[in-house]
C-alpha cells in the first residue's frame, strides 16, 4: 500500500473528536464527511455551522460534508474515523454495518473500555463488523479545544497493518498536529482508555485543593497501576511511557477543560457523582471505563487502589476524604 | 541499625529546602538545628523567625536552633541533611569538613549535576568527604510552599545502606509527608537534577501559550531523553517511571511556582535569559544542570533533543521561536 494520504473520510460521530478532525482535514482539503446518529442533531450543526453542544465557539470548516444517510456516509469513502463513545460503538456499529465498504480501513479515537464484554475499540470493531476488517487506533494529547485553535499537538497511530498506519499518518498530520506510528494497537488504546480513570482521581485531588505535590504523586502512582494492568492484558511498557501513556494522562490531568478531570474536581468539592455527571452534556468516559478497569482488574488480579478508590466514590459512594485516606494510610514500604 | 528516628538534625542551607524540612522536623519534636553559610543571613533569619529571602511568609519553628559555627553545628548530630545548591556543595563541605562527626549519615536534598567535574550530590560528598562517608539521597514531588502548608506530599530516600535508608524514613514521615525507600541512588539523582532542565522548557511552551497538549508531549519526551541517559549512566528505569522521575517532573513542570518552570515561562513571554535569572533571588538549578547535562550527553552519545533546546536558548542565545520549530520540525516517525 502506497504512503499516499488517503483522500476522501468519513467521520462517524459528531462529537468534540470527530469536529476537531474533521477541522484539520478540511483544513488540508481533503474531502470529508461527518455523519451522526442523529439526523436532528446533525442538521442543526450543519445549519450552524457549528459543534454547539460539544465544541461551542468554534466554526467547522464550510467544505465538511454533513450526511445522515447510513449509506451515503460511507459509499466511496478511503477511510472511516470512529468518534463515537466507547459505550455507544456497538449500537452504532451494527446499524453501520451493511454500508461499510469492504477493505476500507477504519480508524479509531475512541477512548475506551466496554462494559460487560470489557473489549477496547478495535476489538468492538472486530467483533460486530468480523475479523476481515482493517483496524486502526489514533490517540495521544489532544485535548480538543487547542486543536481547534490550531495549537501544536502529537498523536500516535497504531494499526497490525503497518502501510495502514502510515498512510494515516500522512492523513493527519498537519502544522498544528505531529502524527507517530506505533505498533502496540494493545497499549495505545488500553492507556488511552484507563488514563480517563486517574483524571478522575486526579480531579477528586484538585477539588479538595490537596496540592500539586499530591496529584504528582498520584499521577506517577497511576501510571504505574494502569501499566501493570496493561502489561498484564499484553500491551508493552514503552507504550505507557509514551505519548499515548504519560502523555495523554499528562493533557487530561491537567488541563482545566479535562472532561473526566472536571467531573473529578466536582466531586472533590463536594457534588454527589450523580450532581457530577448532571452538571455536563458530555460523556464522561471514565465513568464507565472505571468499572470496566474494575472487572478486569480483579480477573487478572492486579492491584489497582487508585482505580479502586474512584470506583468506590463514584459508584459506592464512598466518600472522597475517607478514600484518600485509606490511599494515603497504606503501610510505608518501598516505591 | 535500628529502624528508629534520628533524633538530633543538623540542616546544612538555609535556602527554601532547608527551612521546610526544619519545620517537618521540628513538628516531631526533634532536635534539629540549620547552619546557613552566611551567619549575617542566618542571624536575620533567626531574628524574624521567617526565612524572608527563600519560604516568606511562613514562620519559623520556635523550637529550630539556628548554629552559624561550622564545630557547633555538626557535633552530636545523628544525621546530617545537605541542602544546599548544587554548585556550592564542593565550597561548603570542604570548609565544614573538619567538623563532620566520622560515621554519622549524611543526607542530600540537593539536585543537581556539577559543572566540570559532572558529579551528581553524593559523589560530590564522596568526593570532598572521602569514600568512608555515609550517604543517602531524598528526593520527590515536593514543591516547599505547598510542604510548608502542610498539604500531603511524597519522596524517596535511596542508600546505599538499606537500614539507613528506613531509618531516614522514619525520620522524615510525617503526616504531610510520606516517605518511601528505594536503593537506586543513581536514579534518584540523575532524574530529580535532569527534570529541572525538562522543567525550564516546560515553562517555555507556558510562557509562549503553545497549551497543555505541546505540554503534555513535551514531558512524555523529556522523560524519554533525562530516561535515556539516565539509564546509560546506570539508574534504573524505574525510578524513572517513579515519584522521583515522572512525579517530581510533573509537579516542577505544573506548579505555577516551580523555580525553574518560572524561569522558562518568563522566557517564553520574551525576557532574555539574563533578565529571567536576575527576575528571582533563587537559583535555577536547571541551568547549570542543563550545562552539566549536554556535556554527560555528548560524553555518553545520547541524543536528548529537548535539553539541547534549553541548553541553546539559555546559552546560545538562540530565539525561543527558532528551538521551537526546530523541535516540532524532526522528521515524521515511529515514536
Amino acid at each position: 500500500m502506497s504512503q499516499e494520504s488517503f483522500e476522501s473520510i468519513t467521520i462517524v460521530g459528531d462529537g468534540g473528536m470527530g469536529s476537531i478532525l474533521s477541522m484539520l482535514l478540511c483544513d488540508k482539503g481533503l474531502a470529508t464527511r461527518m455523519w451522526g446518529y442523529d439526523p436532528a442533531q446533525l442538521a442543526e450543526i450543519a445549519r450552524r455551522g457549528e459543534n454547539f453542544r460539544f465544541l461551542p465557539g468554534y466554526k467547522l470548516p464550510s467544505n465538511l460534508v454533513f450526511e445522515p444517510r447510513d449509506s451515503e456516509a460511507m459509499r466511496g469513502a478511503e477511510l472511516i474515523v470512529c468518534a463515537v463513545p466507547c459505550q455507544y460503538m456497538r449500537n452504532v456499529w451494527t446499524r453501520l454495518k451493511p454500508h461499510v465498504p469492504p477493505g476500507v480501513p477504519i480508524l479509531s479515537v475512541t477512548k475506551g473500555i466496554e462494559n460487560g464484554t470489557l473489549l477496547r475499540p478495535t476489538r468492538i470493531l472486530a467483533d460486530v463488523l468480523g475479523p476481515a476488517a482493517i483496524l486502526a487506533t489514533l490517540s495521544g494529547p489532544t485535548i480538543a479545544d487547542e486543536l481547534a485553535r490550531r495549537l501544536p499537538a502529537t498523536a500516535c497511530v497504531a494499526a497490525r497493518d503497518e502501510g495502514v498506519a502510515r498512510r494515516i499518518q500522512r492523513t493527519f498530520t498537519c502544522p498544528c498536529l505531529r502524527v507517530y506510528t506505533n505498533n502496540d494497537v494493545d497499549g495505545v488504546e488500553l492507556a488511552g482508555a484507563m488514563k480517563n480513570v486517574i483524571a478522575i482521581a486526579a480531579g477528586i485531588v484538585d477539588g479538595v485543593g490537596a496540592g500539586d505535590n499530591a496529584k504528582a504523586a498520584l499521577l506517577a502512582r497511576g501510571l504505574a497501576e494502569i501499566t501493570r494492568l496493561g502489561t498484564t492484558l499484553g500491551a508493552s511498557e514503552q507504550t505507557f511511557a509514551g505519548l499515548t501513556g504519560l502523555g495523554d494522562l499528562v493533557t487530561t490531568c491537567i488541563s482545566p477543560r479535562g472532561r473526566n478531570r472536571s467531573f473529578g474536581e466536582r466531586i472533590g468539592k463536594g457534588q454527589s457523582p450523580q450532581q457530577a455527571q448532571q452538571a455536563t452534556e458530555c460523556v464522561i468516559e471514565g465513568v464507565a471505563t472505571c468499572q470496566s478497569v474494575v472487572a478486569l482488574a480483579a480477573q487478572h488480579r492486579v492491584e489497582m487502589p487508585i482505580t479502586q478508590a474512584v470506583y468506590e466514590v463514584v459508584f459506592e459512594n464512598k466518600p472522597v476524604r475517607k478514600a484518600m485516606e485509606e490511599l494515603m494510610a497504606r503501610r510505608l514500604k518501598a516505591e
